[in-house]
Parts: structure tokens; C-alpha cells; sequence
């Protein structure tokens, strides 16, 4: 059976997607309704978005399973002290004491990112709160990329496993958004129980091989990602065999045999996270189908200057025909 | 008297201002309300915008006196060609056709913002557009530096300039705003005709030395900007004696001798357009009052490392203080 999800992100003649990444980190704080807000703001239709849950069982859209101190502030404004707190050990109010609205500039996460703006007073969000805003009419168009993390300290824990996709599904069930989503993980024993419990959406399969770097002060995904020993050409016959519809590689990861043999296999190819122009060029040149990016702007431009766009004709919110 | 609309862009202890150029242009199309949003929900209080007015009088917020065809397309979606209309002789209603929601990469001016987003569908707005956003409960902190655009074809045409400032002053006091705006030009004649009408609202003498280039891709104020033959040193004495309470210099030609002039006359000094890293840090170094930028968040990244802020810490909502 065909996923309608996946007409919103397989490439098409002279289309190339583009997916806001956390919303678009290079410009706003990640994960931020902020951020999404802008990402929708420059056109984007596809946005990416990592969540996990809280010890009261709220989803809430956050990438690193702790609260990190080159991101997050206490509730007097202060980095971080000490020990991070685990998400999944505090409630959701507890959580929302927390300041998510910029980044530590003497960090080197912070330093990946010197034009992100700083905001104060932004709360980690719910998943409820940009399923929201997805529902309303003028975007009714976009398409959710979400990605479950797994802890890696419970990643043989089956039982916290499949609660959280339950909950993350009866939250987008709820929303009536499954027709809009596609569920994404680094964990494919998690994409195995959302296969189950969500037949109706499509999974969409995160590799990263082990000989190319972790991105600098980020939770790694690699002790979650079962693709050791595994070759760039290896991987789409991998996610085909596990059922999945999507294949989203590290773009340093990506060939072009590899993403041959992905079309064969009838799989969408979607990249992470290509920011540097030259990068967001070769993806290009390979004909991916979307490309997951912190600059909308600049890949938007990149498109355009070859005559590419990120939407088919028809979806082009313009008069008639756009340049 | 002390106009209180300088207390928003004076420094203080650890307080550099910063103001959004024609919303943020490094970030999203100049002069759209999308922009000015942008700004605002980065934390910034201070806006900068251009304004003319249509054949039948409506005041719009451009830069150019034509529409420019790095900047606009028509009600097809594609680059104007031909000859580039100008504002002053369409209707608001044609105007309105235009779309001026993205840059054309393959122009100069195009290629100065290589990450600005790429929109449709977004017609150039009024002033009243942007006022009303400004009147919202939330937005009651911002101060606008409003800068009226002097057609070098009208230089001399006195009742053609008057009727321009008795249109825009007469659209701030609609709104209630005449507290939070500064009167801006290039055109220091113009200038006197704002002190006259609008005793209450500050003037701000924007300057250029002819030495130093202008930014491609733009039309020129030189024509207006009555500095030929004076050296940086001479520009604050100039305002002072021009009845001006803010003076706004090209970054290039402000000098440390200068600014402290302009700070012993009373002057507040607003520099723009700042947007190389090194140039906003000369700027910090100096000690400016205001630094107007097209990437807010680079400007904001580069006071937070150095314990500086854009706003007082009275102003900064967050529950205490903020790093």
C-alpha cells in the first residue's frame, strides 16, 4: 500500500525537498515553536522535529535526552550548574522552568551556530503545541518528519520503548495528523514497534556509519543505530529489509550507487544535516529526495539559482507560476 | 526637553542597542512584515524601516523609489523586466500585484544575502500594516526608527516633501505611536520639515561621506545627504547645529574623536549597517549607543560573549535576571 505521506517528500523534475531541521537551528533556538514558525514562514512544508517524554508521560519536543548547559538556562537566567537533568526524570512543570530560547556562545555547540538568535522566557515545548499549530488552515500542507529518540540507558527496555511510541502516536492520532506524519528513528527496534502500532504511517530509517564523526556537542545516536560493520551501500537494502519506506543517511554517508540502489528499492532518501553550501550542492547534484537543513534560506537559494524549487509547481502559493 | 523615545536607543552600562534593518535582511525579505515579526520575536525593540508613498497617497514601506528587479516579481512570479516602476506613480491597489517576497540570486544585490529565505506571495506593506502589528499589547516596547525616503527627482519640490512627512506623521499619530518613533532621513531639508510638524518626535540625520562606497545594489543617498566636502569629525557639530537629537553614520566613517563629539553635544549615535562580525566588534569597542544590523542574532551573540546586552535588565523578560 502507498503512503500518501511520501508524495510530500520524494523528489519530482525539478523538484528537490527541504526540511526544516529542529525547525532551522542556524537561525532560531532547535526545537523551538519559534523556530518551526519561521521554518513555515520561508515556505518550508516539511519540518523535522525530535521528542521524548517526560516522568509524567507529556511528549515534548527536545533533542538530547538531558537538559543541556549549552542551551539551557535555569529559571534566574543562569546556564546550567552541576549535573544535567534527565528529561525523563523531571515533570512537565518542572521542565518548563527551563529557558530553551538561545544558545551558550563560549561552548562549542554554541559556536556551530554564532547567527542563532537569543531569546528569553522559551519553555521546551509540547508536541501537542505544534500539533496545534499544524492543524491550523494555513497549514494544512505540512508535513511532519518525527523523530522518537531512544535512551540509550532503556534501549532493552521494550516496555518504556513501546510506551513511548504509544504515546506519541495517540498524540498525533488525537491531532489527526497521522495522515501528515512520518515517524524516524536512529533506533530500529523502536521503528519496528511503530510499524506495529501505527501501520498507517510510514517509517523512515536514520543510518550514521560508525567512520564519520559525531556532530560536536550533541547526544551521539550511534549506540542506538544498528548499522556497525555495515557499508554506504549496504544500508537501503538494510531499510528495505526492515520494512521501512525512508532512508535518511548522514550526508556525508550518502554515494551515488548507494542512492541508486535506494531508488530501486522504490525508498525515499532524505540527508541530515547538510548546512554548508557546498554540501547542500552535492546533495543536489546526487538528486536526493529531500535534504534536512539548518538554513532554509540558503538551500532555498541553491535551488533556485539552478532552477530548482523546493515544491512542485502546484503547491507554489503564488499567482501562477513562480521563478 | 528630553524627548523620551531616546531612552530606548541610548547605551547604558553593559547595554549596546541594537536595531533590525528593514526588519532583519540577512534572515528574510527587507521591509516585509514577515521581517519586522522576525525581529521582534528575536527579542529586539528597536525596528528600522524605509517609507515613500503611492500616486494616491498611501504610505508604503520600500526602500527604492522603483520597484527593483533583484527584489520583485510581477503578478506571474517572474523578475520585472523592462523598465522598473515607480512607487510614487502606481496606486496602492497595483503595487500591491507585486510580489517582493524573495531576492533574485543571480543579481548583485541578490548575492550580498546568500541565506535570506525565499517567499511568495508577499506584497510590499503599509505603514499602517506595520503600526497596527505594533500597537498589539505585546509589541508596546518597541520604538521605531521610521526613515523617509526623499526622492532625488522631488530634491526641491518643498510642497511635494511636506505633504510626504504630513502624511506619515499623520498615519504615527493615528496609531498612537508618535512616543515610540524617531523621525530618520538622509535628506536633512526633509529632516527640518519633521522638526516643525512633529516637535515631539526626534530627529535622526543620517550621513555618508562621499569617500566611502555605497552598498551595491541600492539606490544611492548620496544625492540627498547634504555632507559633501566634511570629514567624519565634522558630522556631529553638523547635526547639533541641524536641531538633530540622534546622529546616524555609515560604520565606515565613525572614528573614536567623532563619537566622543557626538556624545559631549548630547547626540545618540545609531551606526548602520552593520553586519561583518569584525565590524560590529569595532562597533562594541567604541562604544556606539545603537548598532542597526541585518543579522540580529550574529549581533546579539557577539554582546552576550562579551557580558553586554541589547536591552537594560529591567526590560530582559525573564523571571530574574538573564546571562
Amino acid at each position: 500500500m502507498p503512503f500518501p505521506q511520501l508524495s510530500a517528500c520524494a523528489a519530482a523534475p525539478g523538484v528537490i525537498r527541504l526540511v526544516g531541521h529542529r525547525g532551522a537551528r542556524g537561525v532560531l533556538p532547535e526545537n523551538t515553536i519559534e523556530g518551526f514558525e519561521f521554518a513555515l514562514t520561508s515556505g518550508l512544508k516539511l519540518l523535522e522535529l525530535d521528542v521524548t517524554a517526560t516522568r509524567d508521560g507529556v511528549v515534548v519536543i527536545t533533542h538530547n535526552h538531558r537538559l543541556t548547559r549549552s542551551m539551557v538556562r535555569d529559571a534566574t537566567g543562569h546556564w546550567l550548574q552541576g549535573e544535567e537533568p534527565k528529561v525523563s526524570q523531571l515533570t512537565y512543570a518542572e521542565l518548563s522552568e527551563f529557558d530553551a530560547g538561545g544558545l551558550d556562545g563560549t561552548t562549542a555547540y554554541g559556536q556551530r551556530f554564532p547567527d542563532q538568535s537569543f531569546m528569553t522566557g522559551v519553555a521546551i515545548p509540547r508536541l501537542t503545541d505544534l500539533l496545534d499549530l499544524l492543524r491550523q488552515r494555513e497549514h494544512q500542507d505540512v508535513h511532519l518528519f518525527l523523530e522518537i529518540k531512544s535512551d540509550p540507558d532503556l534501549v532493552q527496555n521494550s516496555t518504556a520503548r513501546t510506551a513511548l511510541v504509544e504515546a506519541v502516536v495517540a498524540e498525533v492520532r488525537a491531532a489527526h495528523l497521522e495522515p501528515r506524519t512520518i515517524l524516524h528513528s536512529f533506533d530500529w527496534t523502536m521503528l519496528e514497534d511503530c510499524q506495529r502500532i501505527a501501520p498507517d504511517m510510514p517509517t523512515s530509517f536514520l543510518t550514521q556509519l560508525p567512520e564519520n564523526d559525531d556532530d560536536i556537542g550533541e547526544d551521539s545516536s550511534k549506540a542506538v543505530n544498528p548499522v556497525e560493520g555495515c557499508s554506504a551501500m549496504d544500508l537501503p537494502d538494510r531499510v528495505a529489509a526492515a520494512g521501512g519506506q525512508l532512508w535518511c543517511p548522514y550526508h556525508l554517508d550518502v554515494t551515488e550507487q548507494s542512492l541508486a540502489r535506494a531508488r530501486e528499492l522504490g525508498l525515499t532518501t532524505m540527508v541530515w544535516t547538510v548546512n554548508e553550501s557546498d554540501d547542500i550542492q552535492r546533495m543536489i547534484t546526487l538528486g536526493v529526495d529531500a535534504i534536512c537543513t539548518d538554513y532554509p534560506g540558503r538551500a532555498q537559494r541553491l535551488l533556485l539559482q539552478q532552477g530548482l524549487h523546493w515544491l512542485p509547481e502546484a503547491a507554489r502559493s503564488c499567482v501562477t507560476t513562480c521563478a
